[in-house]
């Protein structure tokens, strides 16, 4: 009990996120429209970009219990959800909050604006008639959101079959979600090629990695030992960060551990390893909304960089005639004209955008047309980052947290 | 007691290298002899080759337990032995059999013709005075000898004191031995940049690569998970092989178990460890006798490639006059002398030496001094593969072994 005390409550972040949304709107957003901050740098954010839950993907070799995982998780299944020993799970499947118990399909997704799945169109109608939304209430959707996949089998029959780029999709929620975790089963160690390609996938998420070694309850202790050294020696060398990861030893099912094979220790061993992967779960929610505030900074620098830049550009025009030839002028020599509002605003040379790029997009604009500097937005951002932001974290962060 | 039964008794394997030291005495030595094998490929054997026994290195960082392991399996110290929780080996100490206790400094063993050091008179008196003998009469030691190592300090303070090449001498054992024992203790887990140097100074001789993690009653159970999971996990990457390296997960000292810490079911695994140790050990005496006979006979048969070509020279050259000449051309196109060689004799372009070095080789020679081709010498060798060898075997060899 003392330890969650010190976990931030969850409407605490439910507030930090609406203020953040709020922030957006009142000072930041204008910024960005007033200098084609969409344009150059990241479309402007929606309601579902600051909405979203955290998410939780699961993946593994088939039958490693994923589904189950979920399934012990919730303590109930979700709509649609099958288990078995025979490869169950055939697509993406996203758990979500929702007022009933219902199944969307993949292509009705997609196209919900409300819902961050739109970049999934980029896969095809193939890969869309294997996803699906299930939604449930449910207090701990409240807080995470699921992701459920496919059982990736051994051998090359199973990317063959794939009517669509599986690691392509495993990247995508990789990228958008909180946490992956890597389920192994000791009796299906080897780490088929198609996974490790998966793995391959996963690459810049390292650290929201966490291997499961579900099932350890169905061999004695000294195989258990073979088995996750051998799990620990060939992780190590496909994820190929120096980090070591956190493996998660023990049953993640409702049935009782099996104590015939694992012994009284396996039993308090398992019991303390599931306590532990708990509370890391517990812990998302705050990690995630640590990680938006985070982006939220680092985007309002970039477009007050960006402002700059523009204004900059701007200000460079002649008044009346030359002004195709100016506008050449000034793309040629872009890098300097960056370095002149590196130095006029004393800002660090890293933050800036990549010239090549810049100057790409720039070709299509007409500078003339770019608006002057417009100090008090500026000053808005300034004080959201100076004031606003660390007056939400205040007032809202728990004091332990 | 029925597995012990399935081991080829240690008679057996002295009569085998009994057997294998007459056989080259007769056969294949006399065969080297007349077409100086010796100058071109491999020195003559001599008794020491044949007599060694098997040994065992052991390494590790300081204070693993490397000298403690020694004591529990000789259940005594070794002449000599430092045990202590501070860096207390000092020098690689060679244990072995003798008919009674005595240390032999390092100048001296290396002179010795009937021990197989005198190879480590290369790395200089600087290593020599860091190197010794321990002997004893020990019913142990009669089938294997142990090297004990200084333990690898972390930091790049200890290579820059060492006086001599480390890694060079670790990598001269590795070749001699038999086994290799990588010690770790659970409070020390980092690979040290040194002792990274150290597992590649082992390169080619992973197989005979064994890790303990020793001490392994000191933490508990989850500690010990994450510890040998961590340790797997580098170990992946720096043995670089595919294969998982064997670990042994115990204690190897002569205390009882901790098992305030372990439970009865560290107890249970770490005793489990211990006998799989033991019957691996109880193993060498017999690998090492494979060993010795396989690269025995693919001695043979370079021996008699070597032959071939060598008589094949001296058959090229003229009775009379233009010998000068005759070599040089000979020397010249050797390429085409060797192909020449493989089509008469039928035998396979892999298992020739490489040309230049020959060539190299071949220059300090007067080819006209070259032996012919001696019909008896070939046939006695090929004899002593088709009889001889697996006469021995079935003769000495259990045959449950
Ligand atoms: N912790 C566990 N202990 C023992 N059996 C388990 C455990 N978890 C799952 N199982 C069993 O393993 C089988 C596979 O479980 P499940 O369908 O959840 O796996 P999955 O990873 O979702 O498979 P797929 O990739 O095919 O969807 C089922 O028979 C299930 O009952
Ligand atoms: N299995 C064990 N359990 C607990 N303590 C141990 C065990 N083995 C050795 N020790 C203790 O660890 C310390 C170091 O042991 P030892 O001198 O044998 O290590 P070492 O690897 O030979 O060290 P060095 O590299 O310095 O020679 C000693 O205090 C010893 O008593
Ligand atoms: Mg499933
Ligand atoms: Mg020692």
């Amino acid at each position: 009990a003392a330890k969650s005390a010190k976990k931030m409550p969850a409407s605490s972040v439910t507030s930090i996120i609406d203020g953040l949304k709020r922030l957006y709107l009142q000072k930041l957003k204008p910024l960005e429209v007033a200098y084609r901050f969409n344009d150059f740098v990241s479309p402007l954010l929606t309601n579902s970009d600051f909405d979203a839950k955290p998410m939780i993907l699961l993946l593994g070799q088939y039958s490693t219990g994923k589904t189950t995982f979920i399934k012990h998780m919730l303590k109930a299944n979700y709509p649609g959800a099958h288990i078995g020993p025979e490869p169950t799970t055939d697509r993406f499947v996203v758990i979500m909050s929702g007022p009933d118990e219902r199944s969307i399909p993949g292509n009705t997704v997609a196209v919900q604006a409300d819902m961050p799945f739109s970049g999934l169109t980029t896969f095809g109608t193939a890969f869309l008639s294997k996803f699906e939304c299930s939604q449930m209430p449910h207090p701990l959707l409240e807080h995470i959101t699921f992701v459920d996949s496919p059982g990736v089998l051994s051998g090359e029959k199973q990317r063959t079959q794939r009517s669509y780029d599986f690691t392509g999709v495993t990247s995508w929620f990789a990228a958008k979600c909180d946490l992956i975790l890597l389920l192994f089963d000791p009796h299906k160690l080897d780490v088929s090629d198609e996974f490790k390609r998966v793995i391959g996938s996963l690459r810049g998420h390292d650290d929201k990695i966490r291997v499961v070694l579900n099932k350890a309850d169905q061999v004695d202790t000294q195989q258990l030992m073979r088995i996750y050294g051998a799990l620990m020696w060939s992780l190590g060398k496909v994820l190929n960060v120096p980090e070591v990861s956190r493996v998660y030893i023990g049953s993640f099912n409702d049935k009782p551990v099996n104590d015939a094979v694992g012994g009284p220790l396996g039993n308090e061993l398992f019991e303390k390893e599931q306590d532990d992967l708990l509370s890391d779960l517990k812990d998302i929610p705050k990690k995630a909304c640590d990680r938006k505030i985070n982006e939220f900074v680092k985007r309002a620098r970039a477009a007050k960089i960006h402002a700059y830049i523009i204004s900059h550009l701007k200000k460079q025009m002649p008044s009346m005639i030359g002004k195709a030839k100016a506008q050449q002028k000034l793309i040629d020599n872009l890098d300097a004209e960056f370095a002149k509002v590196q130095r006029e605003f004393h800002l660090p040379p890293g933050d800036f955008p990549n010239v090549d790029d810049f100057k790409e997009t720039l070709r299509g604009f007409n500078i003339d047309k770019f608006e002057k500097l417009k100090p008090r937005m500026i000053q808005a951002v300034d004080e959201m980052l100076a004031h606003d932001i660390p007056n939400l974290l205040k007032t809202f962060r728990n004091p332990y947290g």
